[in-house]
């Protein structure tokens, strides 16, 4: 028996094929290309990606592989008999860089300081940096793990919150103590209908003057009109790498608000991510041809098939 | 025995006074004010003070604390029978942190992502990132620590140059052997004799292509013509905290050329920075009530007084 494995470009293409192995069948083909005769064993979905052009491919497509790690608003694309699997290890290392990036390039003063290279000026107000601070981090997950090891070594104080409260991590029914007592709040959690919009004009009210929030999850976490309307204050700073809507339209506020840091959804989007998407694919090609189901499986509309 | 101590600003005044003691007198005062009828036992100089200023404090000051790390410059203005301390411990992390900074920014797309979003840009091209580059880090003083203890949670891969080597630190004297395999370099070291110019353009054509050239110490470890002609070619890219001039002059081809990130020597300027200076003050007012010499001398002009 023969996999038939669907990949999105020829570059993964050339990539897997030396280590895919006889029994597996690898083509070039993406969501939205004619259908094919036979049915896809496991298909690789592109990066970036509508998850409305899953919906026409049952019977087609037994496994999507996504390379995303999020994966809000795929469920109702998923056809029946396939499953869904993210892409868990390849972006929250990136991720957790970013919201770094994020933090200091914040801290340290940009963008003003990139404002003034671009007029030529040499300014030098103080910064308030990073050292000392009291950072919330919101979500104890996989980015919130590889955020950890990160900021460890920059003197912050850290405190945690997840959905629970276990050990020395506080559950999310704590934030409004804690709050108050936060310089940087950074949200690493997933968008579902307990997180849309916990970051409203409320949670915001609660952080101290000048707080730092730093968004690298999913942009509708945050209420934006209430984030805008206190950034707009000077009540808070905000660092956003994803935002409520993308793109983030021409002339909206935050593209130019002083205390608005942006990034246009780089997330876990870098140049050495193949390192880690390559070794996942193959590990479902491994263990589909044991017979076995792949991992990561976040939807599953092949129930009893 | 009442020790006059002079600080540069009320508020560090207002700060010491209530730990100083009664047998301090602390006075605002500043390298050229009016010289004062009694000699100073310990002066607190300004953070930014030229320090032409204190070739006329012969017989007037004992013990002369800086603001700063480094003191290149200082040796031929320190007065007869006074000492120089440098601030040792005030800016190690702060310094560190914006070498971090600049790294993480100039691996994850700025300054061009701080240009697409004042241009109201959405546009997301794949970055570098920080995983797994290989660090060159040149210094392992108190700056080269910091940075280590930050670096550590990136998962690059750091080598470690010191001017004799020693453990797993390698010696100046391996450079060309070590530059071609470094993606990114950074420069935490003095300057001094040796030090001068040490990148020059031989140093930068042993480096990949494209490779992070990082300084957070002192401009002139950097011959800036060969660094410009290397970042106009493409050949690599830069991260300058400092650099030779101070100001760099408007028109100068670093504030514009694609690849190349400026702060302007913010290095240890945080808001946090009193809170690591006022310590060091404290305690050289200490050693010196107890009739000690303070600590960190680096210029001693006092020897047989």
């Amino acid at each position: 028996m023969t996999l038939l494995v669907a990949v999105p470009d020829a570059a993964m293409l050339a990539r897997l094929s030396p280590a895919a192995g006889e029994d597996v069948e690898l083509i070039v083909w993406r969501p939205g290309d004619p259908p094919l005769p036979g049915v896809i064993d496991l298909l690789v979905i592109p990066y970036t990606v509508s998850y409305e052009l899953l919906r026409s491919l049952a019977g087609q497509v037994r496994h999507i592989q996504s390379q995303s790690l999020g994966y809000d608003g795929a469920d109702r694309f998923i056809p029946a008999g396939a499953t869904f699997s993210n892409a868990v290890g390849v972006h929250e290392a990136p991720t957790a860089e970013m919201a770094m990036t994020l933090i200091l390039a914040s801290q340290r003063g940009w963008p003003d300081v990139g404002r003034n290279q671009d007029a030529q000026n040499w300014d030098r107000p103080m910064w308030p940096g990073l050292i000392g601070q009291r950072v919330l981090l919101i979500g104890v997950g996989g980015i919130g793990r590889e955020f950890e090891n990160r900021v460890g070594g920059f003197d912050v104080r850290l405190t945690r919150v997840a959905r629970t409260a276990r050990d020395d991590i506080h559950g999310i029914g704590e934030l409004p103590a804690l709050l108050p007592n936060a310089d940087i709040v950074v949200l690493a959690i997933p968008l579902n209908d307990e997180t849309r919009g916990l970051v409203d004009g409320a949670f915001l009210d609660l952080l101290p003057h000048g707080a730092l929030v730093v968004n690298v999850s999913r942009g509708p976490i945050v209420d934006t009109d209430a984030l805008v309307e206190h950034v707009r204050s000077g009540a808070v700073r905000s660092a956003l790498d994803v935002i409520d809507p993308e793109p983030l339209p021409a002339g909206h506020p935050l593209w130019s608000l002083p205390g608005s840091l942006l990034s246009p959804h780089l997330g876990g989007a870098v140049q050495s991510m193949n390192t880690r998407v390559d070794p996942l694919v193959l590990s479902q090609i491994n263990l589909l041809l044991r017979g076995e189901p792949p991992k990561n499986i976040v939807i599953d509309q092949g129930k009893g098939q």
